[in-house]
């Protein structure tokens, strides 16, 4: 548990806090830097609230840096554009996600995939900028980012249900268009039916895929079905649903995060069908080679994804109406809603409500 | 151990066949079916010994039903077509490689996949054909197959060294071809230098590919870069040697059969990297997913390969002069050669000279 070297920079800013691996958030006055050349200002309006946050605030990871100010799921407006900026004006609504900086220079950034930056992009919180200051995320009532990692965000689109969107979102929709999963007509599997789960059914409808939602609880049938717009819904620990189900679809995205069986999953595929995984266990999962080669199917991963492609994600969910769906929270219940979170008790996500919730103490 | 009934066909044909668990194979006096109209009849002139025949014959898959007549990487002169044939005519080299039917109506199929047949490809031997016999493999003197699967020799390739190229050959190219791993300048890893690894290292510079070999044992370096042309040499049991080439690989072809660890092999991919399995451990690995989620990397499967991409593999080794480096035995030698080959005692593949050696009794 390490903690982070105090640096004055000129900007006063406010935010909410992890300290230690409590976890607990509590008020916390800092700095960000002037706005440079390159840079934008955003004063933050929502912030969601990702998984990742909580593995973050309890040092689940360890990695964690205290103080650490979570949330990168980050819109408001820009109150301030250097010099060099093109992107942006002041009066913009922007978003910020899981990445503030990359190298730049490798092949990777080179080809819009920042996320994969050789030389590790920077991360939006708990991360260390190219100045070698802490990084400090959206639980704050103020941001200042390179343009190159702000997302310009349409205004037809609400700004509280497309935060999660900037993670959660990009996170399944850059694996549907790299593994050819998007193309309308296929039948798409979606593991779990979480903030990432929810999304992927949302895009996938808006693909024009089938769509069948797999999940270890019968409970959220009616929701996946009614709600969502999914066409099917199979009971993973339900063999007989499953058996009936084997060799149907063409690709699945597998949100869970928890160890897991692959087994019944990689059946569930046609040939050359893909399992996706964009949750990360953390312990091993069993793979028997043998059923992959029976039908060439695959097991890819993906991350999130890279510049480029979250702001063509989020003129995507704009022109189609996808939103996630969020519950709005004042700063001051972020704790009960980290408690919440951790039992699974959210649909889907929750979002801070920063610009009309956030006081300076 | 079942046993398979005993069916009278009308052509006299002579093998060698196994008849129990023990593997030992001794000659054998069996019948084929009359010459159909849509059928060839091939007089063998070689088979190659691949490894699943050494399962096979010891029911090691538990599927075994004897007697059992191995040999799967079959070539010979056409002695008889049927009336409607019309991709041979007698006097022409023919092939025969794993399959000898397919329901040839599935989409699977239609699309020139019969290896992964939804309804089950009928394999060379130890299978059941259309009538409800068994099929018998290629150490034997005769074999009459349906012409869709029959592969045409060019004139110009070595019988003997192009054997084994029906399955060794068609299991590493297709995944090469189907993976995108086959364009000019990738940097591909062979692990395992066997029948599979020498052969995969033989196309991939045809292909115009920079190959790296993978291998537990630094011995085989030598032969691997002077006579197979690799370009590079990693003993994996090296941590300093694999870590220097971390991140290095477009893909990799991985033929080890034996349960092996993945992770340091991930490592070596590129962002997008791909590491393809053609041998099936038969315990499941163990697959750290988060490995994947980091470059974008995935694990894929493939086995074998359909009959036109196998024609496809045989027209390319001949225009490039691959064949198989192999050790020509004759058909009496064959439980000594079983015995070597299950100690990896071979380089790299044993063909039997059915032609001049099998002597009917």
């Amino acid at each position: 548990m390490a903690k982070s070297p105090e640096v004055e920079h000129p900007q006063k800013v406010f935010g909410w806090a992890a300290r230690d691996t409590s976890g607990v958030l509590s008020p916390f006055n800092f700095s960000r830097r002037v706005n440079g050349d390159n840079d934008i200002t955003l004063e933050v309006l929502y912030c969601g609230i990702c998984h990742s946050d909580l593995h973050a605030i309890k040092n689940e990871w360890g990695n964690s840096v205290y103080p650490i100010v979570p949330g990168h799921e980050i819109v408001g407006i820009v109150t301030e554009v250097g010099s060099k900026v093109t992107k942006f004006k002041v009066g913009d609504k922007a978003g910020v996600g899981c990445m503030v900086g990359s190298c730049r220079s490798c092949d990777n950034c080179a080809q819009d995939l920042e996320n994969y930056c050789a030389n590790q992009a920077i991360l939006t919180y708990n991360g260390e900028y190219y100045d070698g200051t802490r990084t400090y995320g959206g639980y704050s009532n103020k941001l200042v980012v390179d343009e190159h990692f702000g997302i310009n965000f349409p205004d037809n689109i609400p700004l509280d249900g497309a935060a999660p969107l900037l993670c959660a979102g990009i996170t399944v929709y850059s694996p549907m268009k790299y593994y050819g999963l998007s193309k309308p007509g296929m039948h798409l599997g979606v593991v779990g039916l979480g903030g990432l789960g929810h999304v992927a059914v949302k895009f996938a409808k808006a693909f024009g895929l089938k769509v069948t939602v797999i999940s270890t609880s019968i409970s959220k049938k009616e929701e996946a079905i009614d709600r969502l717009g999914a066409d099917n819904f199979l009971v993973s620990r339900d063999p007989d649903q499953m058996q009936a189900a084997v060799g149907t679809l063409d690709g699945i995205i597998d949100t869970v995060s928890a160890v897991h069986p692959l087994p019944p999953l990689i059946s569930l595929l046609k040939t050359n069908g893909k399992l996706v995984m964009v949750g990360a266990p953390d312990k091993p999962l069993e793979l028997p080679v043998f059923s992959l080669l029976m039908g060439r199917k695959l097991i890819g991963g993906s991350g999130i994804g890279g510049i480029k492609e979250t702001q063509e994600m989020i003129n995507f969910a704009a022109k189609h109406n996808i939103t996630a769906d969020i519950e709005v929270i004042p700063m001051d219940y972020v704790n009960t809603a980290m408690e919440r979170l951790a039992k699974g008790d959210v649909k889907y996500r929750f979002v801070i409500d920063v610009g009309n919730t956030l006081k300076s103490s």
